[in-house]
């Protein structure tokens, strides 16, 4: 499978929202995102996307990330050389470079982050992440599942100041790189698992950056049709991972309450359904939706995705945008499989974030 | 100035407890630090200890230390490979072998962790510090007020998870590495200050292991004498730097506060005379003691040394063994000169505690 998505200063604004949609309310603002890759690309020039098939099963991947809080994200940004500096220091502590760039999400900030990075780096850039969508801790995704170690990470403030971490375990670098983000201002570039081309072949969550293009291109289409919503379901219908997808609730935000605690953005919404049905719908979140029950009944629950976009536009709503009154439409969609399997559900599955539910899939509720 | 001192099984008792009475009431336990210094000299031979002059000024001198809150390094210990970690990541980092180990600080634990660091290495330890006494931020030192940089940092918990710093200032190092013991459990094995021989040369506080050993032997023999409360202030008197030495008070415990935040023990010990003269006493702490005031009056003031020890045996109260109803003398005494510079006031004077007062010198009070 050779990817057929290209990155261009023109689509990045449809690549952005299709990512903030995937980023199921966390990940940070595409609209930041989009502006540091446009200006990326601008400088640098566009980098090649390719699939991970198309590795050297001996190709050193390294991933490009920023860590933080997602309101934290949009005040702070970040300056290019504080990227760049993850990825050098790594080189030089693994004695290799970099030969592709790999996101670890496809959501908000960090499906563009890496767009930026490889841009500046003259790098391609692999048309896969690490989650097929957003999570909030770094242990979260397929490489930790599958025994690729979170360390060596390097983490960089704009100040470029610099942590190395090495550690036994992918949630004890979470616990150690989560503690230095705050002391940095809760918004640090990183760069961790560093891997080899088989490793991305075997383990990543495929094309998803082509699909969060396809997401962007799909609600912009739809827009000029009066009902982007349905087109963007429509579209998700036709994806390998996203197609059990659905809108789960139009309704209004009635109760809102958010905590950047733990260096997190972690709350809940309520909203109330516009047909004056009196339905209600609850959505938990810890920089991402975690899970939407209606009636205190689950509708859909991590690690699948329950994304909040505007009722009108379906422009993603990440929480941090989140505001009483709003009118938002609910849509959940399936994981990617192998985000659904035993392993990975030991890793981010609903009692990973503290619910006392099991994972359902969501064409079951 | 060669140094005379040598260090053996024997007489690591004496030194603990002169180095603890250096901690100023911080460094952790001298019980705890002198059995591992014991078990290391017993399991790999005493190290050389030489004098800053016998280095050349090219050598490549290491630090090695213990950072955290003292009561809890009495808890955890160390493993000792947790130790040769970080000089052995720092070697390879600088791309140079260490030649000698320096002491950050002469106080409790960490005039013994760099005895247990050069007995494990084979290397010699320097008899000097950055400090001749103990303190509770790592930027608090000489070698940060004359310019050597705190990183390369790296740090290590009992699992061998590490942490390499790079920071454009040691106070900001001082941030990070907080925050990264804070979430490795409150203690932490360090190297920092990667230094010359002609640095540590012009900016190390001199003698200050020879004077540990010298102010332990003091306090034995003075016990069997019967005055070794009196025998310690005559030996501190012949010493360069704590020459302006004396019995402040001489009390009990009346009240005690004292917690664990940010990463340090903090609080304040009042005492009341034993002579029903009703003087009141005040110390307050962070790790170390920073103030004494008699009745509302200043009797020192950090950075000269305030010291509490047992009112019959002399022995060395660390904070964290301080109780209500104790009998204690207070001794203060000058710190060393190269302390009290304009320089090094800016970076430990009392201001930088949160104090309101200015340094004066305890020989002016």
């Amino acid at each position: 499978m050779t990817s057929q998505m290209e990155i261009t200063l023109e689509n990045m604004e449809d690549f952005a929202r299709g990512a903030a949609f995937l980023g199921t309310g966390g990940g940070g603002d595409p609209y930041i995102g989009r502006l540091l890759a446009q200006n990326a690309i601008k400088e640098y020039g566009a980098p090649k996307v390719i699939s991970a098939d198309e590795l050297d099963d001996d190709a050193a991947v390294f991933t490009s990330a920023m860590l933080g809080s997602p309101p934290i994200l949009i005040e702070k940004g970040c300056c290019g050389d504080d990227i760049d500096i993850t990825i050098h220091k790594l080189e030089k502590l693994l004695g290799r470079k970099a030969e592709a760039i790999l996101p670890v999400e496809i959501g908000g900030m960090n499906s563009t982050i890496p767009v930026v990075a490889a841009a500046r780096l003259g790098l391609p850039i692999i048309d896969a992440d690490g989650m097929g969508r957003a999570f909030p801790e770094i242990q979260m995704c397929t490489f930790s599942v599958y025994g690729c170690p979170a360390t060596p990470l390097v983490a960089s403030d704009e100040h470029l100041n610099t942590v190395i971490i090495d550690a036994d375990s992918p949630a004890r670098a979470e616990g150690l790189i989560r503690s230095v983000a705050i002391e940095m201002g809760l918004s640090v570039m990183l760069s961790a698992y560093p891997m080899l081309g088989k490793q991305v072949k075997d383990f990543a969550v495929h094309g998803t950056l082509s699909m969060a293009l396809g997401i962007g291109i799909a609600i912009r289409e739809g827009r000029t049709n009066g009902n982007p919503a349905e087109a963007l379901i429509e579209y998700l219908k036709t994806t390998p991972y996203y197609n059990h997808a659905s809108i789960l609730f139009d309704g209004k935000v009635t109760d809102l309450r958010r905590e950047t605690t733990r260096g997190f953005a972690i709350g809940h919404c309520h909203l109330e359904a516009l047909d004056g049905s009196g339905r209600k719908m609850e959505v938990m979140f810890q920089n991402e939706h975690l899970v939407a029950r209606e009636n205190g009944v689950i509708k859909a629950i991590v690690p699948d995705l329950i994304c909040m976009v505007d009722r009108e536009t379906a422009e993603p709503i990440p929480v941090e945008h989140l505001r009483y009154g709003q009118r938002l439409k609910i849509i959940g969609t399936s994981a990617a499989p192998i985000m659904r399997t035993p392993e990975s559900l030991a890793v981010f599955g609903p009692r990973m974030f503290g619910l006392d539910e099991d994972f359902t899939p969501i064409e079951n509720l």
